[in-house]
């Protein structure tokens, strides 16, 4: 049974060897039977020698930074701010830690869109980049 | 300082009230102050009546079920699925509470979209709608 401590100091440290390119410890976090998962496009990797790869081959100059991070025993969530060729993206996952080791991530990466007419008498629009939150807890 | 357990208590209630369309109930998890940002379209709504009127008065028929809750202190992420007429979203939030009162929520609506090219190898695809996540915890 994993600790919430335990399950924060693990996602810090998914998302610290993912920054630094640190394949050898982003491995080591990872259960060998790793499911990752990005729901917008349906899309599934198995296991922790592809889902290395996937992360080895990401095509383009990125650049993360943690903005949250929420963990309550064997669960954690998380909001990064990704940079990829210039452009600012949102990614949010959401983690299943079991036995020390990152079992299941599911990410998903909202776009910014316009909104819908009729409820302008109740909102502002905000100047800048989607999702302004800052640095990470 | 808020308790996961009483965090995580809140959340259910935000939602549960919310599902129910019981605004007095709603009203009262809120602060008066309480922040709503959709950060995708650069919204902001401010405090608890414009935040209540902007849920009574949204469009359309809908029903939305927990999927995920993970709380920490005086934070919370959770997921949701909104079936909007007939039309299956996901609805991600992160919570800042305090006082026993819903502080800040940040609203995401991630939508389906196409896998670029290029990671085929690594990738299988997965039938039926996004995000598959069953019912809470």
């Amino acid at each position: 049974m994993m600790g919430t401590e335990q399950s924060r100091a693990l996602v810090r440290r998914y998302f610290d060897s993912l920054t630094a390119r640190d394949w050898d410890t982003f491995a080591a976090v990872l259960a060998d039977d790793v499911v990752y998962e990005m729901p917008q496009s349906r899309e599934r990797i198995t296991g922790k020698e592809r889902y290395v790869r996937f992360n080895q081959e990401y095509p383009g100059e990125w650049e993360l930074a943690l903005t949250r991070l929420v963990a309550d025993g064997a669960t954690a969530a998380a909001s990064i701010s990704f940079v990829m060729d210039g452009e600012h993206q949102v990614g949010l996952a959401f983690f299943e830690l079991a036995d020390g080791l990152v079992a299941q991530v599911t990410d998903f990466w909202p776009e910014p869109n316009e909104p819908p007419p009729g409820r302008e008498h109740l909102v502002e629009r905000l100047p800048g980049r989607l999702d302004h939150f800052g640095p990470g807890r």
